[in-house]
């Protein structure tokens, strides 16, 4: 950026040394971790430190023209991260403060830059537990909040979006909210709060969000019942959810994703050959409880239960390869993107719906002559899939065929990852006239001038020409694109360390 | 109404025999449960059968420009199902079928004009419960929605807005949408269903709701604390929020309060009069588990940490008691109005703020020369206040301080009862500009003609004229109003009985 008008306006609203133009800034921030995403570079990052930077910041950027992209850790798989041509990158790495951790009202107040790790390492020093979990501990709270992440705990203390109690956002007039606030419960006017998570920086830019904490239950048991078919495995899942005995996490892995993720991370689960031979899918479940003995029989009837449902047997896995196991799932992104994935995309379906989705997405995979493999959040219907092909084309056309296959089982595009970039070209195939015309109106009542995220933006009337082809083809990827066969899956925990 | 083009249209619409103008039907559908609202009369009355017909009777409204009042059973507390002058109310009474309980998703499909009964019944037949209990078994789900119901089970399964996964609404324009579905999650564009929950019939109408079942535990038990003092019953809420013991309810009531409903419900608890008379107020918990063992140690774990905190004692109530003065608890609003109560108002404030709350409410009343009795569900920090003041203005001026209290120690002024007609001008004197343009904004983008509750509903500017002296003056109450003073507390089950 060339030392402009706008250069010297967003200098004096966040101070000189937080408004980054250096290549080595641009480059970090034209990207999240979407594989189908082109990269580009912001026209400036801006890192305010406080709302008040943040609504001065806003209001430079309506001045000039310029939209924004709002960014936390970059770990989001969608591309909303991903700034629109020109468009100023607003940071908030700066804004990392855990405010309060209230032990008499279970909440946390926390600025959008803080990580899931940190909040956790907040919260736990008093007994407490934020428990949404997307596999990602260096993803920020802005970012959750942004994309509504959801994550194996999901499935016992629901996603972000059941968490999140109030917020403090900006509008892009420089305006400040406040919604919500430390309260269980609120029939108050419309639900800002709630309009405002899964936005995906598209309504205002959230500057401190208020957090549902719950106490943190010491007994925990992990057990793997592997299943000769996915879907027997499906089948179980709601049969688990209705025991009552409420697990903690209910995933179910296909046998690549398995023999991908216990490779990678050098896992030994010590199941016999025949077992493994024998078995196409795994269901992995673990229980949480207040008491010991309580942990115990509900592990033995969760066992009891899993038999009858057609396990093969029903592992109770040492604390150490369970958690090895655990974090190896929340890994698998990695994985498989090691592996060659082209693309990772979730899809939610009603939970029942699962094993005819999966049977569908497979068939239509094998049709194409592409490959899936696949693992996911069973107990809320939250299908994770790995796309192996290539050719750019060929994989919209593919999912754009899965995506609908979901659709026309009761299900949506996404279950946590959100839209972005990467889905919203399906998203308005997908979504009925009325309803897109009713986003854009919203939209527009948040955004009046369109300059936050404006072309994830959902617009009245979408014109084809505005979506040539897939959505961005890989191949547009810039320079040193990242290495795909080479990457070093067990030591890549958070995506700083990527090009 | 007159035999005009309207009419005829409405007739078209629905048939004939379901638009009603008659005198009774009038006056029936002139009022909720609102103690301070004037009663108004609607044009006429249409009572659709299914949502294509809704969506016709809007289309021919819009066509009018006649204002629409949507209405289910008319049990609200606020005044949101009074029609707008001249308006025409849409009751939901004949779409009242279960669609659909599925019990592998954990699921119902229900129209709005199911009650809470009814879905209960169909619900428990499957061994699932639907867990909302506002105190009014004969309210609608689709009033329930709009309002975003609570009652006192909402502290272990949380309000309406954590059941509604999914609904089929229709805008203004006639056009249908649906949101969501049978889905545990969601991050697929702006979240429509939380937006469209709580919203009074402002934004749209809901003609199908998609609700989350729970699996229904086998086991209850209920205990009843007193305690010396109501800040000492208040103080020790947190602290059984954070045991982990997961209580089903955990309410309080004051002396006035517990007494008038145990008189009023001729329930005989067999405290020690020295107990009685050594309480200011009550703690009763419920607690719920999937084995008799665990409820057992459970309840010997409660009364352990009740007795810790200050609570005199701690009965186990027997069954039959514990189930009366449940009923008779939830039956409150109607004791207190037959002792005369002129408004029954709900405020939510952060759960340990509640006794802080308390105080000032009380300091507040003692200096208006007032009287205000309470309960409420402590563990959402969800106070009920009965006020005993006549005189409207007075009234007006005392809540106006209480709401202020409330939302100095971080409330809102409606935890379930919502804003209504009721709330309206302390609403709009306690949001900040901006927010409440924001609000209208959103009005506008789902009803830009105004046509749905319009008197209720946000607009961007609000002249002071617009809101003269109290909200609406008891004193208008229309002719033949209800026998405040004989009325039967103990035969009013549901609100169908009344005037």
């Amino acid at each position: 950026m060339p030392a402009t008008a706008l250069a010297a306006d967003l200098a004096a609203a966040v101070g000189g040394p937080h408004v980054l133009t250096g290549d080595d800034a641009l480059t970090d921030h034209s990207h999240d971790e979407a594989l189908s995403i082109t990269w580009r570079r912001p026209c400036a990052v801006v890192r305010p430190g406080s709302t008040a930077e943040v609504a001065a910041v806003l209001r430079v950027a309506a001045a000039h023209g310029v939209s924004v992209t709002a960014r936390g850790s970059g770990t989001g798989l969608s591309g909303a991260a991903v700034p629109a041509e020109g468009a100023l990158v607003v940071s908030f790495a700066r804004m990392n403060r855990v405010l309060e951790i209230d032990t008499e009202n279970h909440v946390a107040v926390v600025q959008p830059g803080v990580t899931l790790a940190e909040l956790d390492e907040a919260a736990g020093a008093h007994g407490l537990t934020y428990p949404v979990q997307p596999g990602e501990k260096g993803s920020s709270l802005g970012g959750n909040v942004a994309t509504n992440a959801g994550g194996m705990r999901a499935v016992r203390y629901g996603v972000t979006r059941a968490q999140v109690l109030g917020l403090q956002a900006v509008l892009p007039s420089g305006e400040v909210l406040r919604t919500g606030g430390k309260l269980a419960k609120s029939s108050t006017g419309y639900d800002l709060t709630q309009l405002i998570v899964g936005s995906e920086g598209t309504l205002a830019l959230v500057t401190e969000v208020t957090l549902r904490l719950h106490p943190r239950l010491p007994h925990r048991a992990t057990v793997l019942a592997p299943f000769p078919t996915v879907d027997a495995v499906a089948a179980a899942v709601p049969k688990v959810v209705a025991s009552g005995l409420g697990p903690l996490i209910l995933e179910y892995l296909d046998t690549t994703t398995m023999n991908a993720i216990t490779r990678a991370a050098d896992i030994e689960l010590g199941l016999p050959d025949a077992v493994r031979a024998g078995s196409d899918a795994y269901l992995l479940v673990m229980l949480e409880s207040r008491t010991k003995d309580r942990l115990d029989a509900d592990v033995e009837e969760l066992g009891a239960l899993l038999g009858g449902l057609g396990a093969t047997d029903a592992y109770v896995l040492p604390g150490p390869s369970a958690r090895r196991l655990v974090e190896a799932r929340e890994h698998a992104f990695w994985t498989v993107r090691a592996m060659g994935a082209t693309d990772v995309v979730d899809v939610v379906v009603p939970r029942a719906a699962m094993p005819e989705f999966l049977r569908r997405a497979e068939e239509i995979a094998r049709r194409h002559g592409s490959r899936l493999a696949g693992c996911g959040h069973a107990g809320d219907g939250n299908v994770h899939l790995s796309v192996f092909e290539p050719d750019d084309d060929a994989r919209h056309r593919l999912l754009g065929e899965v995506f609908r296959a979901g659709r026309e089982l009761g299900g949506l595009i996404s279950g946590e990852h959100g839209v972005g970039r990467s889905k919203r070209r399906h998203h308005r195939e997908l979504t009925d006239p009325a309803t897109l015309t009713l986003l854009a109106r919203i939209k527009a009542a948040f955004d009046p001038s369109g300059i936050l995220n404006p072309d994830i933006s959902p617009v009245p009337d979408f014109p084809e020409s505005d979506f040539p082809g897939p959505d961005f083809p890989v191949s547009d990827f810039p320079g040193p694109d990242f290495p795909v066969p080479d990457f070093p899956v067990s030591d890549s925990p958070v995506s700083e360390e990527h090009p």
